[in-house]
């Protein structure tokens, strides 16, 4: 499991006084960053193969300004060419909400899906524990 | 069903060219703004009876900077105290990304969702209809 | 002049209850897509022979939700090798904020700004009448 | 002088493949929240005696995904009721942008700005300081 830490921002709040909703798919974005860096490099996202076909997001509690929020990442499940990305936003203790991305390795020269190469998947599998909760 | 044509911002765009998947979730926010008006005024916001519960989008093609989008928003399902509103996303005659919200009625003075209420019942069956595509 | 008309977004409130001040210079940005067109396609934006320089944007009044704004842009000044962009925001026949940004053209191949060609100062020329208030 | 460390998002890029400028001042707003924090407490922002009057950013030069950002905010000049503050975006050792805000004391019973408390100034006073570069 991947830990990352972030201060929700002011003009990430909305008039009802907490966190906008929609700010937390960014937030599950930057979290997944640890799982894109098994692709490509930062700065090299032109050449990253990997497309995102789906989110889920549950939302299970208000996320407050002012307090900071782990934002955890792990692999849930591998297929041939797609695998499951899960995640939890965690504040004051509590899961606050949580997510789901499928991501799908793409070869963007046939700019068709293909299957995850062997050294890829090995690095997931690294990534597929959710542990020390 | 109720249709809303965005104009793509040129900061909505990403490294990879093309409109971020994360702000997809914002432009189907914004489509479900007829749905909020059910429920309050919108310089209201503190009192609308509704939480978000649960978000999902399929992201089906590359959304592109400088051509149109329409967002389409309909009701799908209507519950004793939540409704899941349906949206699509178009673009150059395709649909590009399709989305599910679910909504809770929400009773702020006792933090308990709540039956929806008949009036806002018939109101959102007026928004069920998903027509002329 | 150029007018654009936005509808404000929900999730560009803050908790303050207003449209968050850092939400402006994106619109503003939005609203210079026009001056964008006379240097590149919108779906060419990498060739784009420009940079931004600086922006300065005055809070004049409270933004709120719920209610169109108006983004007014037109050309201030042309200079050798960059032009200034003026920019309003109107919202209840207000002007809610003001903004300038100094645009430079910039030759991507040396990496240095270069003198405005021009079939390009005339282009600006014709955006640069504000008028019409 | 206050310093923060922010993690440039995937989602902050554009098709320009840098970050996007007008996600600066966004960042700068969250830097400012050492600022905010003399007025109010974060989760009270509906009681913050300040107003943002006008920002300024330069951009000096590229920003990168992939590395981290060090947003440094100090006060510049404090007048009777209104004060500047002075931020820089630094980026793998360099300078990369520069901003200037300006926030006003404002009284909402009243609406109109009013005189810095005496306790208040001298809090600013402590954030003065523009060293250790």
């Amino acid at each position: 499991m991947h830990s990352l830490i972030l201060v929700p921002r002011f003009y990430e709040t909305d008039a009802f006084g907490h966190i906008n909703n929609t700010v937390v798919a960014g937030w599950f974005e930057t979290g997944r960053a640890t799982v894109f860096e098994v692709f490509a490099e930062p700065d090299d996202a032109k050449k990253m193969p990997l497309i995102l076909a789906r989110i889920e997001v549950d939302f299970v509690a208000q996320i407050y300004y002012g307090t900071n929020v782990e934002i955890r990442t792990w692999i849930d499940s591998i297929g041939n060419s797609s695998f499951h990305v899960c995640q939890e936003a965690w504040q004051s203790g509590a899961c606050v909400a949580r997510g789901r991305a499928v991501q799908v390795y793409f070869d963007h020269a046939t700019q068709r899906s293909a299957p995850l190469p062997q050294d890829k998947r090995e690095k997931l599998e690294g990534l597929a524990l959710k542990s020390g909760q």
